[in-house]
C-alpha cells in the first residue's frame, strides 16, 4: 500500500490532474469514481488507484454492484494508497475511491467522414473556454447522436477533471477531435459534402427552419465573443435561434443541443 | 471612501454573498459585476458600493458606455470602497468594480396565472441542487418565452451568487416562485387548465409529440434523483427525450431548455 504523500506515483497523478502540458507529455488523463471506471475501456487502463477504506467496504460488501467492481478491479490490477494520498490526487472534496489513469483517445476525421457518409452530424466548437459547457456538449451529443465533436486548439482541455465529469462517460464514446486549422477543416467537411451552419447572432434564418437530414455541421463559437469573422465566413448558411425577452445570447451549451436536438428530431421523424 | 475591512456594511455584504439565511432576514441579495448594475432595476436598489481603481477609472474615460455607469450611479447614489475591501465583498477572483444589494423579487403565481390566460408556459423545478443549471434555465427560460420558474423549497437559492451570474440578467426579468406545498401548486396549475408533463425516463412518449400551444407546465426532477415518485404521478402525461449511445440521462438545464424550446417552436407556429 501507498501510504507516502511524496511517493513518485501519486505525485505524477496530481500532476496529470493538474496540467495539461504533463497529459499531452504522457498521452495519458485521469478518471475518477465509480462509474468512470466501471465504463472504462479495458485497452485504455494504465494504472488504477484505490483508497484503503474503500477497498475495504468493496471486500466486505455481498452487493452484486460491489462485486462487478471488485472483478473489473482485480482484470485491471490495482494499488491500494491510503486515504489521504487518495484525497491528494483527487480533485473532488468527497471522493468515491477509486480513480485510473487512462490512454488518450485518438480519432481520424477523415476515417469518420468515411464511415457516416451521407447522413454525418458534428459540432465545432470555435475556442469555448468553459469546462463544464465542454463536458455538457460531449453529453448531449452522445444523446443527439452526434458523430464527431471538433475543436479548435484554443478550445479548453477536454481532458480536463471538470470537463470528464459532465461528460458522465460521454468521454468513452463520443469521438472528438483537437484541429490545428479552421479552415483546412471546413473544407475537408465541405468536399465531403457536409453542410456548415453558424449559429450566429447576425442569422436570420430560424434553426428549425432547415433542413438537417444530409450531413450538418454546426459551428459554435466562444462563450463571450462568439464565432470569429474568419471562421462565419467560411458557413454555407447562418441560423439563429429565437429569443424573446431581453436576452443576448444562451449559454453556448444550450444553443449546441437545441442544435443537435434539432438534427436529431429531424432525423428520427 | 471606506477603506475598513471590518467595516459593518463592508461585513454585512459579505454575509449576503455567503449566507442565504442572511439574504433571507434582509430581504435582500448582492449582484456583482457592470451588466448586472445597468440592468438592475431602479426600485431595487439599496446601496451601491464602487471600487476606488474602477471609480477612477469611470471619471476619468470618455465613453459613452463609461458615461451611461457613471450617470446611474449617480442617480442610485454609491459609496466608494478601496480595492481590498472591494476584493473582500466579490465573490470573483477578478472583481469589474461595482456591486449593488438590491431587495429581493417577489411574484404570485396566482396573479401570473391570471395574467397569462391560455396560453401560459411554466417550469417547474423539484429540488435542483446545482447554482449553474438554476442560472441557465433562468436565462434559457428568457429565451423560450417562459411566464415563471416555480421551484420546491428544497431547490438551490436562486440569489445565490453562482445563479445570478449564469442568469445573465434574466433574475430581473422571469418571474420565479419558492413554493411551500408541491401537491398544492399542481393543483392550482391544473384548475388554471395548465397541462402539466413530467420529464421522465418512463416516459414512453417522445417530447415533441405532444401540443404545447395552450397552457403548458414542465416538471423536472433533482440532478442525480430525477423526479419524485408523488411528485411525478400528479403528471397528466409522462414525456422523454430520446437518448442515443449508452447515455442514461440528460443534464437538467439541457433536458429543461429542449422542452421549452419545443414549446417555443409550436407556439411560434
Amino acid at each position: 500500500m501507498i501510504t507516502s504523500l511524496s511517493n513518485a506515483k501519486i505525485k505524477n497523478v496530481v500532476n496529470l490532474v493538474q496540467k495539461s502540458k504533463v497529459r499531452n507529455e504522457q498521452d495519458s488523463f485521469v478518471v475518477e469514481g465509480v462509474k468512470m471506471f466501471l465504463e472504462a475501456p479495458l485497452e485504455l487502463v494504465r494504472e488504477v488507484y484505490v483508497s484503503q477504506t474503500y477497498e475495504q467496504n468493496l471486500i466486505h460488501s455481498t452487493e452484486p454492484e460491489k462485486q462487478e467492481i471488485l472483478e473489473k478491479l482485480q482484470k485491471c490490477g490495482y494499488e491500494t494508497v491510503s486515504d489521504e494520498c487518495f484525497q491528494k490526487m483527487s480533485d473532488t472534496l468527497t471522493p468515491q475511491g477509486v480513480l485510473c489513469v487512462l490512454k488518450k483517445l485518438h480519432y481520424d476525421l477523415t476515417n469518420i467522414l468515411q464511415k457516416t457518409d451521407s447522413g454525418s452530424l458534428f459540432v465545432f466548437l470555435e475556442n469555448l473556454q468553459d469546462p463544464g459547457n465542454l463536458g455538457t456538449i460531449m453529453r448531449t451529443s452522445e444523446g443527439a447522436g452526434v458523430h464527431a465533436v471538433i475543436m479548435t486548439k484554443k478550445t479548453v482541455d477536454i481532458y480536463n477533471p471538470k470537463t470528464i465529469r459532465a461528460t458522465m462517460g460521454s468521454i468513452y464514446r463520443v469521438p472528438f477531435i483537437y484541429i490545428e486549422e479552421t479552415r483546412q477543416t471546413i473544407e475537408l467537411l465541405k468536399e465531403n459534402k457536409v453542410r456548415v451552419y453558424a449559429a450566429h447572432l447576425k442569422g436570420t434564418t430560424y434553426y428549425d427552419s432547415q433542413d438537417y437530414t444530409g450531413s450538418t455541421a454546426f459551428l459554435i463559437g466562444n462563450e463571450g465573443n462568439g464565432l470569429t469573422e474568419e471562421t462565419a465566413v467560411m458557413a454555407d448558411t447562418y441560423i439563429k435561434i429565437p429569443m424573446h425577452g431581453k436576452l443576448e445570447s444562451l449559454n453556448a451549451a444550450i444553443a449546441t443541443s437545441l442544435l443537435i436536438y434539432e438534427a436529431e428530431r429531424q432525423r428520427r421523424g
